[in-house]
């Protein structure tokens, strides 16, 4: 837990990105380590700031994997017998972040198709 | 990452359940100990597999954490000062570990209202 990192929580304007990726490598998809990666990667380039992750690499197939962030955090769970891989990217702040999180990770992985939904959570707080 | 306790990574039936707490006390989801204890001890009574936690306390207030289960995920994301919980469940497998798990919360926490969603994920493979 890096302490260092301590920022003031901000108000409770969640933006809840959902995605099904399709089609995706198996072989990419069940790799821990790519994945990891890739979510580091795109963490940084966007300049959300990374509390932590945990990442599981499942026997024979499948990794399910974490990033907790100051903004909220990003999950994954893959099926690469499938070529199936579902994205949460939750935020609360800056939604272009989510967005441009988002991108990076489907150009990463390339899927044949994607199913994608927002929620939004705490919305009515907007105007206090 | 405890290894040991790999298990064959089911098929992709997901269920997300949202849910959104208003009106907590603001003293109990500002403890990282007690949301972390909460989550551990709900996951231990269902039955589910832990496969380890990131929790974070925010300073002024706040606190955000995630615990990887081998059947997905559970999030919280709280704002004391709204008495404000965000939490998400996600398992593929059984829907009704989800919803004992989520009934353990309100258990615990007693918020004055709910606002709860279900998500279905990869559905279209249960008649594979």
């Amino acid at each position: 837990m890096k302490r260092e990192l301590l920022v003031e929580n901000p108000r409770p304007d969640g933006y809840h990105l959902m995605m099904e990726l399709y089609g995706c490598d198996p072989e990419k998809i069940n790799s821990r380590k790519f994945l990891h990666q890739v979510v580091k990667n795109a963490v940084k380039q966007v300049g959300l700031t990374n509390l932590g992750s945990r990442f599981h690499q499942f026997d024979p197939q499948g990794v399910t994997g974490f990033t907790l962030l100051a903004q909220s955090h990003i999950s994954l769970h893959t099926w690469p017998e499938y070529g199936y891989l579902v994205l949460d990217i939750f935020t609360c702040g800056d939604q272009h972040q989510a967005d441009l999180l988002a991108e990076h990770f489907l150009k990463r992985l390339r899927p044949d198709r994607v199913n994608r939904q927002v929620m939004r959570k705490g919305y009515q707080y907007f105007r206090d």
